[in-house]
């Protein structure tokens, strides 16, 4: 058996377009209306670059932890193909929620129900990751020894989880606070902090 | 005679992205519109989740169909390319009925043509994955031992084809339930029944 | 010096990306418009179908010319990636005349400036790629014993663009005439005559 | 430890189609409007033109100095992954300022906001490649002697820096001069001048 085969390198090559994809769609809802000068209609429009910030660290954090994941790989199989398709199904969909954010009308009702499907997406871009990793782990997919040793994967998942749980049920009745939180966690997921915290204690 | 020619990589890299792509472009056409509370803006889309999740089935289905003979291939001929190039034409299509599927009016004329389109354009990304492997099997293209190795590719063709037929012209009486056919066959096509049911009965 | 830089590669696969997107770009402008029934709409819209026809085989003959040169060289160097990001530049370019020829208004001069500018940044694809190979030769990136090996590269270009400027001209009067041309030249470049003759003529 | 390992790999390849489709997003936000003929009113899109030619050579630009940059990679590390994640950011988010800029009012408030924002956005991809250049020598990341040995990265970093504090500065006053000198410093990025001279001053 090949210690890589040609399935997985195409399930990442294809996986890494869908990822870059993603990121970039983004961006082609951000835009600005009248009425105002120029310059006020560029600052109103900070829910979309809120809404676009959140949603790319979130989807970088996503291809970190599927670049870590398969790394560690020796071999895929029929099933781990379909659960890391059905990753990028979720991947794929965020735009959607995005721009439900970014256009959400001015009335508590349409942010709450905007600000709550984009939350479910956020959590279910990451329980796909686990269940991406717990299917490799029980079905022995990965190499030995290699479980924890990635700074990513080695955060306790339940912790994140239970994060995007509170912060979905806080912007039922806040919801700019819950995408405040849905930053602060893609933030925690992206900031290597053992590294950066070794790199600046350290002098050049 | 190289084992695996320079163009095949290259074939495998544009394919992948352009699934990857057509996967992507599917989701910027969802939109909610008026009238109604929000919540019913969202709940009223639902064809375009529907048309969503079948398209991006079916083109995952195609691309594990592309992977698993791709795979089996000792070399290319550049008739085997333009053959591939047509199959991504169909592909790469497929996002327009989509839409269509997903703005149909709501009169029965244009849920019957929305949906007949949508169907013939599903045949036709099987039927192109069909003549990729006829043409791979009548030229010789493929490793030895290799043909029916692969649960996917196993599967017998004409009943998909015979099913697709069935559910276009069942769509032009009753278009919903052609399009949850449409969802059945994606579904067929792409879960491994056998290797689901090996890891569902082992206790691991 | 290795056989192939890493550059070479990234640059395979950087174009890959873009030619691909470029042809899944296109479909993105089709769309159906009132009045009439759902299938008059359907079918008024044939001008999109037959644009997208054209500029996915002609982007799909340039990407096989691309992949015939490149499998060539030996390596590469920094005016050839710059020529080869001016190329991508005219192919990520045609998605906008396409569209221009889509949405052309049924008006004489209308449709005319659509054609023009399609055919010649049609044009200015297939000099773009006998740029790209006039410099691979007289800078001998290419390994021997190569040029002329290749079906498509092997045909005359002065042929090629004689045809597109003769079909450009054409369109000033006649423009539906010149789209029927592009059409039948992209056909030309792509299909493989002489394996399509040995294929057909002998037996499996 | 490996030359290169995978995490490499998938970032310049994730890279490469971010890079990609940000080229070709460009291209999607060119339109014509009336009044006027249908020559007149291709014409009167120049400024689209401009915009999607000066970010294409830009994000072209941004690509070649990736390249040149991880060409000389021996290794990656966490930190390296991130900032290269911001890099993709900011590229990503050009297509945004380009399409203000396209559309600008035709009033002297429009126009500066829009080309301020353009030009603080292309400054940003410049500065983010110096950062990821910056850590990998603080990191010892690249392989010894290699720094400078690559036309591009050669420049003196200062210089193209200055230059677009500059053309944000004369922006304020005079847009149109702004988006002429952000062209110039594209250019300037991306013609390998003493290449080109050497080509040019020897025979074939």
């Amino acid at each position: 058996m090949p210690s890589r085969s040609l399935g997985t390198a195409r399930m990442e090559g294809m996986s890494d377009g869908v990822f870059g994809f993603a990121m970039t769609l983004l961006v082609v809802d951000i835009s600005v209306h009248p009425p105002g000068t120029p310059l006020q209609q560029l600052l109103r429009a900070w829910p979309s670059y809120l809404a676009y910030l959140v949603s790319f660290l979130t989807v970088g954090a996503a291809w970190i932890f599927h670049v870590e994941l398969t790394d560690t790989l020796t071999r895929t199989d029929p099933i781990f193909l379909r659960i890391n398709l059905l990753t990028l199904l979720v991947v794929v969909f965020l735009p959607f929620p995005t721009r439900l954010v970014a256009d959400a009308p001015h009335s508590a009702a349409g942010e709450r129900v905007a600000v709550t499907v984009y939350g479910l997406t956020l959590l279910a871009i990451r329980l796909m990751g686990l269940a991406l990793r717990a299917y490799s782990q029980r079905e022995n997919l990965r190499a030995p020894h290699t479980d924890g040793a990635q700074p990513s994967t080695r955060r306790h998942p339940t912790v994140v989880v239970i994060g995007y749980v509170l912060a979905i049920l806080i912007g039922l009745a806040y919801p700019i606070v819950a995408v405040n939180l849905y930053l602060a966690i893609a933030v925690f997921l992206i900031v290597p902090f053992r590294d950066v915290g070794r790199v600046l204690l350290r002098r050049p």
